[in-house]
C-alpha cells in the first residue's frame, strides 16, 4: 500500500576517500523514496528550487514515484556539502544552504490522502507534526530525527514522538534522546515517550528493533531481554564504502517500504523489514549519492536479503 | 577433547559504574578456562604467587580444570587495577604489577601433551611461540593478542600468527594489525599473515568470523562477501553491564570450548561456536570478575544460545 513521505529533496556535494562528487541528487526524502520504491508505491512531499529540472524529475518518475507533492518555487534547492575523509561513520558538514527549504510549508495533494502509510523524514518536528495532523487516517506512521532537533527543539519533537508508531534513529541519537548511555535502558526510555516501536541503527553493525508494550504487532512469542522485546539484524561488512550519505534513509525506505507492501504488519514482517532495511542501507553505500539505488533490481535486493540470512543464521 | 591454555592468572581491582571490587580472581587464562570448562576439559599453564591460595585453587577445581600446570613461586601474583567509569567499552588502566609474571617461563606438564587443542591467551608472543613449539601435535591452535604486542612486539607476534589456526581479536586490534580501517580489508590482510580463520569481536555488537582460503573447514557453501567467507554472530544488548572485564576471554572460552567439544570442526560447528562465544561473553559482563562464570549451568548457557538464535533469526 502507498507510502506518503515528507522530507528534503536536495543537492549534495560529497567528498569521501573514494573521491568527490558535486551536486548529487540527495536529501532524505529522495533516498527514502528510491529505496522504498522497490517495494511499494511512493508519494513525495517536498520543496525544490529552479535548479531541480526534468532530469531529476525523471529519477523519481522512472521509479513510479508520485511527485505531485513536490512543490517548485523560485530560488535554489536545499544544498549540503560534507566530507567523510577521516571517519566514514560521521559526516563533517562544510556548508548547509536551506534555500527554498527555509520556508517549506508542506502541502498534501488530495490524491495522497488515502495513503495508509506515512513517513516523516528528518525535518523540523513542527513540520512533521503539521503533516501528521493532516493525515489522521493513516494506519502506520514512522519517523526519523537527528541530534539538532533532539538538542534544540525538544518540546516540538516530543509532540511528534507521541504520534509515531515507529521511530528510526541511530545509537547516538537514541542515547541523546534518552539521556542514557546504555542501549537497552535508552530504548525503554524512548519507547516511554510515545513510539510503539523503536529501530536503532548501528551503522556497519546492523540495527536493533525494540517493541514497546503497546506495539501493534502480535508479540506473544517475541524473545525478551530483561522485559524488552527485541530483534537484531546484521549489516553487511563492505569492502569499500564509497559514500555513506543517505544510508540511514535508505534503511528506512527498505524497512518501511517492505512493511507497507505486506498485507499485515506482523512480527515476522517487522523482522524481515529489518533485514530489507539493512540490505538497502548497504546498497546505498556502494556508490556516490543515489547512484546505486537508482539502478537496482528486485532480484539483486532479494539475493542480498538471502546472503544476509545465510551470513547470520545457524542451520 | 581437552584444551591446554596458557595465559595469566591474576588479581584485578575493578571499578565500574556498578561499584568497585578489590582483588577479584582474574586474568585471561582464568576467564578462558572457566568459560570453556562448560564445554570440555581444560588444562591451565600459568604462574601465580604466594597470594594464590586454596580458595582460588578451588575455583578451578570445582570446574574440573586441571591446575597441574599452574606454577607456584615466591612473590605476588600478577595484579591489574582499572576502571570503566566513563566508557564501559574501554578500560582505563591505573596500575599493572607483573610480579611473578615478569619471569614467567611456561612449563608444560607431561600429562598435558596429548591435548589436541591449544589456546594462547594474550601474553608475550615470545612465550606464545615457545608453548606452541612444545606442542607440535595439537590439532587446532587459537590465540589472542593486544595493542601493546601489535605496536611494540610486531616481529615476535608475526611469528606466532604464522602458526595459528584461529586468531581472536577486537576491531581496533584487527585494524591496527592490518594498518587498515576497513574491516573486510583488514580481515583479509590479517588472514594473509597466517591465521586460517579470524574472529573479530565487536563488543556489544557481536563478532564476525572470517575464513581464509586455507581454512580447515568445509567451506564450499559458505556465503561470500567480496571473496571473503564470513559469518556474523550477535551480542545480547544488556540492560546493565556490571563489569566488562574478561568478556573477550570468555568469548574465546565459549568459542574454542564448544569447537573442541565437537567431533569435527565443521563450518556449522564454527558458526555455533560464534554464538556460544557471544553467550559466554554476555554472561561474563553480568557480575564483577568471574562471579557469573563460576556459577552457570549448561542449561542457562543453552537457553541463552536459543535466545540469541530467536533474537536474530527469521522464521
Amino acid at each position: 500500500m502507498a507510502i506518503t513521505v515528507v522530507g528534503s529533496v536536495a543537492y549534495d556535494t560529497i567528498e569521501t576517500p573514494a573521491g568527490k562528487r558535486e551536486r548529487c541528487l540527495g536529501g532524505a526524502a529522495t533516498y527514502f523514496s528510491l529505496s522504498a520504491s522497490y517495494f511499494t508505491d511512493i508519494r513525495v512531499i517536498a520543496v525544490v528550487g529552479e535548479d531541480f529540472g526534468r532530469r531529476q524529475q525523471e529519477v523519481f518518475q522512472s521509479h513510479n514515484i508520485d511527485t505531485q507533492g513536490i512543490e517548485h518555487t523560485a530560488g535554489k534547492s536545499f544544498f549540503w556539502e560534507g566530507s567523510y575523509l577521516e571517519n566514514l561513520n560521521e559526516a563533517k558538514t562544510h556548508n548547509t544552504e536551506l534555500n527554498v527549504f527555509a520556508a517549506f510549508d508542506p502541502k498534501i495533494p488530495e490524491s495522497y490522502r488515502d495513503s495508509k502509510f506515512l513517513f516523516l523524514a528528518n525535518i523540523d518536528p513542527v513540520l512533521q507534526r503539521r503533516v501528521r495532523e493532516q493525515m489522521p487516517d493513516v494506519k502506520l506512521v514512522a519517523g526519523d530525527t537527528m541530534n539538532y532537533w533532539i538538542k534544540d527543539h525538544r518540546p516540538a519533537l516530543l509532540e511528534v514522538l507521541k504520534g509515531l508508531d515507529i521511530l528510526l534513529i541511530n545509537d547516538t541519537e537514541a542515547k541523546m534522546l534518552a539521556g542514557n548511555n546504555n542501549l537497552v535502558q535508552a530504548a525503554r526510555a524512548v519507547l516511554a515517550l510515545g513510539p510503539k516501536t523503536l529501530v536503532v541503527k548501528h551503522g556497519e553493525y546492523g540495527a536493533t528493533l525494540f517493541h514497546g508494550a503497546n506495539s501493534a504487532t502480535e508479540l506473544a512469542s517475541e524473545p525478551e531481554v530483561q522485559g524488552t522485546k527485541i530483534f537484531r539484524a546484521p549489516a553487511l561488512p563492505l569492502e569499500e564504502v564509497v559514500d555513506p550519505t543517505g544510508a540511514g534513509d535508505s534503511f528506512a525506505g527498505g524497512f518501511f517500504g517492505y512493511l507497507a507492501s505486506q498485507p499485515q504488519q506482523t512480527l515476522e514482517a517487522f523482522r524481515r523489514a529489518m533485514f530489507y532495511g539493512s540490505v538497502m542501507g548497504s546498497f546505498a553505500c556502494e556508490r556516490f549519492g543515489t547512484e546505486r539505488l537508482q539502478q537496482l533490481t528486485r532480484k539483486e535486493i532479494d539475493d542480498r536479503f538471502n546472503l544476509f540470512r545465510e551470513l547470520t543464521h545457524l542451520v
